[in-house]
């Protein structure tokens, strides 16, 4: 299904069938993938067609629901966790959402359990949209401090996807700008890029024109040069994983736009509905950093003159690629946590007082 | 002229013509140009033909000769002075080269104007390579530093491509790299791409391989990764300009890396001739930062797979984009200079004392 402009949801359900955004077609092309069976998900995960933090979460609990509307034993409920679970390492919330699934599954006899395991997935899927637009309204309020003290737009940078595609509606980091935008704040966003696989260039960027938001376009490594330019108010990003300690890990770069941010004093916060936070990770040590294929940086993919899509090879026949999709920021660098129950410091006491065990 | 693979030089006299590698085309061919004209030599550098500080201010006292050799009135050589000038604003070793050929030149009648230029541009040419033959081994004793404490290869990053592909020969941060290897020194060398024009990916890491240094691709975004995780020991790039004071203007993205350096407490060193210091420019604030086509960053160009070289858009349509090519380091950041002259500290009595006014 290509160019239903509708859309409102990354994730949903369509009859017996699950329907994603397939987002390895963006900017160019608006692409719905159907997923008809848990095998479906699994790909859709591991392949990225489906991708962010709290999205993959939503993305495992449709899938189990897949799995039990086929078959529900107690075998194929764990055939189903252990595949899903195996599907991505670093985000947090594949975990935390399939360990909830399995707690209120796991007590139902396997007739019932097709129809809880959907209920659930729509359960979750209204609680990321509510969760991330509780942190739209508390990240809007500290958009609104700045541009209280300034006469021109509020200059805003983030890396990588952490909108709406990334959950199931509003976004991480993109939500508090969406609700600003709403509210009449005048703003305007930096987007990183994201090499290897561009998610800032084709899915911020094209969220954020979607919706009318002034942003502009950079490569990764411009951050430095806006920081010290006094080009940036507020960096806000999103988070894979947040350890107990306040360590982040996020999109590979984050770091360096933390010490930057730090550099120039700028506040640099962790956009983050509590899913996403993993107090059993004592600090950034304890988060897998996953490594992808080196196909993402050698070639990349865009739209040729005459309209196609297709991949161009960047790097030398020989070259040696490696390829970690995230990286730590100590907790030290991060101003706070814009969750959905508020703006909390990035500091071992505050974050167990705020996320639940 | 395409593949020539005796090439040693990236410029050098063909008979009255010019020859340069044409490092668009890198590294998937192996391109030489022929300039015929002081206008090929300005489309060759303003458009990026050739690149690299030393390499466009030897580059440009070429474009001068071919000028002389066509009419060398005081007018044909400030036309050719003030048209080479313009071509690119941060590197000053364009000035710093132009400068002295004015000086040279002026004071000869028209009619030697010509032969000396050309003897000028070749002893430029040879003064470049000697300086980097240099800095490669005063460099070299900082890799054997590290070898002589760790029992594996040492582990350099660099950004962007301060190889012989930017000067003449040897190259700056890579010089050090080539004498090591040449020693028998174990080393492996991290290459980031450098978005937006790939300059690491397609010319760093294709010289290394062709010289049989081992070095591994990765993401601008990685440095920080990297160095956090301990899988760097020494950091070295090159410079476009230094200030007086010590401030580093180099491809956009160096200061992350160097904030990351010193985050990990790994040195971060500058490999420079003093051909690219300025002592007129008291900071990096006085160093103009060039802003570039956003088509370098909508538009990324690689190797199809039918071996075409095409370019793919990985933009939205409508979003804006900003390109600046290069960002500045404060001194305070930078463990020292590797110059041809010896290894001097970042700071302005230091750079002062080596460097001719």
């Amino acid at each position: 299904v290509v160019g239903q402009t509708n859309v409102k949801r990354t994730i949903w359900w369509d009859g017996q069938l699950v329907s994603v955004i397939d987002q390895r077609y963006l900017p160019h092309r608006l692409v719905v993938q159907r997923w008809r069976s848990v095998d479906d998900a699994i790909e859709g995960i591991r392949g990225m067609h489906v991708r962010g933090a709290p999205l993959i979460g939503v993305a495992a609990a449709h899938g189990v629901a897949l799995a039990m509307a086929s078959n529900a034993t107690d075998r194929d409920l764990d055939d189903a966790l252990g595949k899903l679970m195996s599907t991505r390492p670093t985000a947090v919330n594949l975990r935390n959402v399939l360990e909830r699934v399995d707690r209120e599954l796991r007590r139902r006899p396997p007739e019932l359990r097709a129809a809880s395991a959907r209920v659930l997935a729509e359960s979750l899927a209204d609680e990321d949209a509510e969760d991330c637009r509780a942190i739209g309204e508390i990240g809007a309020r500290l958009i609104r401090d700045v541009a209280d003290r300034v006469a021109r737009p509020v200059q805003i940078l983030t890396h990588c996807n952490a909108g709406w595609l990334a959950c199931v509606e509003w976004g991480t980091a993109t939500a508090p700008m969406y609700v600003a935008q709403e509210r009449g704040l005048p703003l305007h966003v930096w987007v990183s890029e994201t090499r290897p696989r561009n998610q800032g260039a084709a899915l911020t960027a094209w969220e954020l024109a979607e919706r009318g938001v002034a942003h502009t376009v950079v490569v990764d490594s411009a951050a430095g040069h806006l920081l010290r330019s006094g080009l940036v108010d507020l960096v806000i990003v999103g988070a894979d994983r947040v350890a107990a300690n306040g360590d982040v890990a996020n999109k590979i770069g984050t770091y360096l736009k933390a010490l930057a941010a730090r550099d120039s004093d700028v506040p640099f916060y962790v956009a983050a509905p509590t899913s996403s936070f993993d107090v059993r990770a004592a600090t950034g040590e304890d988060i897998p950093i996953e490594e992808r294929s080196s196909t993402e940086v050698t070639k990349v993919y865009g739209l040729t003159e005459n309209g196609h899509t297709t991949g161009v090879t960047v790097t030398p026949e020989g070259s040696a690629v490696r390829n970690w999709s995230f990286d730590v920021t100590p907790a030290r660098l991060v101003s706070g946590f814009i969750t959905e129950r508020g703006v909390i410091p990035a500091a071992p006491f505050a974050i167990a007082q705020t996320v639940p065990v």
